[in-house]
């Protein structure tokens, strides 16, 4: 089943639209945006995937610099330098420091009709510090009161956790380190507090026992994280039964927090579902999508660097309306809409 | 390098010693306690490991159950029903739900002299809720005023992570869920705030990028956590190239925070070794052992349930001479001794 209303535009923004950020790079794609208001525009703040165009002989990457004006600087190697370590596409190492080919940067992107989007030609945040030398990736936006709560994965040598920023005016942020430790991505929070505590979803992955499943902790300040609590599991032989995490903030309904989520499967296939959390305490799962509300059936969402995916991490909410952006294939951003009681109809 | 002293006793507690939590269950071993004073006494808090005896045709094993007075149940499965998969001799499954082979509680022993132990008849704390269907394992225990902190590895479907719960008079507990989510152990609390923040470490583990390293964070109170930091990462061929993690808690010394941790290599060879850590900065590594302190060379250390291993998490402080209790090839409970500044030699 697909309930999802795609625009005739789509893909609304893919990688030639976006100016590197850096002489040489190259941008390979444009995905998974968080969505968001601000002063009655709405701003998509994108990930941007870069990699270097190679010159012979030599291997270049990006790596996050906080020193530089461009946020990122470029290493090169010689590919016959004994030192060097490039057997696997995606990471290599120089005297057993791991570089990765491909890194990423948060982009913002603005609109007026939530169609058709102005792209900023720098990156707004590049990887900075220790914990983000290999980029920052997938960032939700949460807005509580005045303030927009930016919940991304930071990745480095040290593993992939949550990272949070805050901004009022999208021009100056606040820092805040890790939220989460590694392995942990697909954090989202509340829009409000509930029972006196602020609220996220993440998506942290056991070992031994235990895999990529959805939880829901609480925390009195947003920085601070306790009450860890695994509220969904994959499900076997079913759409999400290899891995599931949240999309953007819970949309609040008079049937409790609605949830869109993606899950994938074991031929890796990416679907968007829902899942239906009590009011009160939202850790209780009411319901849950048997099928996909949405599928990869689109070419551009079934061809591309790493095809069959519909990924969502950012939405609008209009009254009924949710405008979903969403990275289809990992390589472009594309737009759909649905209708929340339309959505609560497949659940309950 | 070995300057462990260890003493004659060794082992100076093994599972033969421990009173079964139900009946036909067989403590298989009894390792890795968490040490502390209590009225003039030193306690060990214990993990015991229990299996089921089989009966012939059957398959049982031991649950959590916090409703029964023994804190564990018996479930049973005949061999030939086609709803029970065992090939894997640690897991298995019946219509999908899974189960250990082999539980954990934590169980008390008292001693005077620190070296004879009378051990408590019962599970002191047994697996409670949905995190800990499978057991709980390996607890710190650490004294901040007159409150014993007590984090384990609570283990269940939903993964491992880091459970908190506190007392002031071993009898009665306060449980406050996980404090850091899958895939997590190896959390210790320091004794005391550092500007104004209470303070952990702990072992988080990357997937894809990241490995089983050492975090520290910090907390306003100790249950919600926050501005997680990687401090200590594997080295490449040393004696802790394959993972790391906290001992006991860090001991304040002149020179800094003194980290007891164990690392392990590529052959799955526990020892011991130290950190030191800024007074001021515990993220910050001064030094480090390049040679373990401690190393598997007794024969209780080499052969057991899981040999080649010296596992701490638990020691006592008097003056200059701190007492190591540990887990012996994860089989049964040593003591050892040594001088802190002889450690403090070693690192700097």
């Amino acid at each position: 089943m697909d309930i999802a209303n795609r625009n005739e535009k789509n893909p609304i923004i893919v990688p030639a639209d976006v100016v590197p950020s850096v002489e040489g790079a190259v941008v390979e794609c444009v995905l998974n945006a968080g969505a968001f208001k601000f002063n009655g525009r709405i701003g998509l703040l994108m990930r941007v995937a870069e990699r270097m165009e190679q010159v012979e002989g030599e291997l270049s990457t990006l790596v996050a610099d906080e020193n530089s004006e461009l946020g990122v600087k470029v290493v090169s190697f010689k590919l016959d330098d004994p030192k060097l370590d490039y057997t696997d596409p995606r990471v290599f190492s120089y005297e057993g420091v791991p570089y990765l080919t491909t890194i990423s940067h948060l982009r913002l992107a603005w609109s007026d009709d939530g169609v058709n989007f102005e792209i900023e030609e720098r990156p707004l945040l590049t990887g900075s510090g220790k914990m983000e030398t290999f980029g920052i990736e997938d960032c939700r936006v949460t807005q509580i009161d005045d303030t927009y709560y930016l919940t991304y994965s930071a990745v480095s040598e040290n593993g992939v956790g949550v990272a949070l920023q805050t901004t009022k005016d999208w021009k100056t942020f606040e820092k805040y380190g890790l939220i989460f430790p590694p392995h942990n991505k697909d954090c989202t929070f509340f829009e409000e507090k509930i029972n006196g505590k602020f609220v996220a979803l993440h998506r942290p992955v056991g070992a031994d026992v235990g895999g990529p499943y959805m939880w829901c902790s609480e925390s009195p300040d947003l920085i601070h994280w306790g009450n860890h609590d695994c509220i969904a599991r994959t499900r076997i032989r079913q759409w999400d039964c290899q891995r599931l995490g949240a999309g953007a903030a819970p949309i609040k309904t008079d049937k409790g927090w609605l949830e869109i989520y993606h899950g994938c499967n074991d031929e890796s296939r990416y679907c968007l579902g829902a899942m239906l959390l009590d009011i009160n305490n939202p850790t209780k799962v009411i319901a849950r999508s048997d099928e996909p509300i949405m599928e990869p059936i689109a070419e551009y969402e079934q061809k591309g660097f790493f095809g069959n995916v519909v990924f969502t991490n950012g939405h609008i909410i209009d009254g009924d309306k949710v405008t979903i952006y969403y990275g289809a294939s990992d390589t472009v951003i594309c737009m759909a809409t649905m209708s929340i009681s339309e959505i609560l109809g497949t659940l309950v």
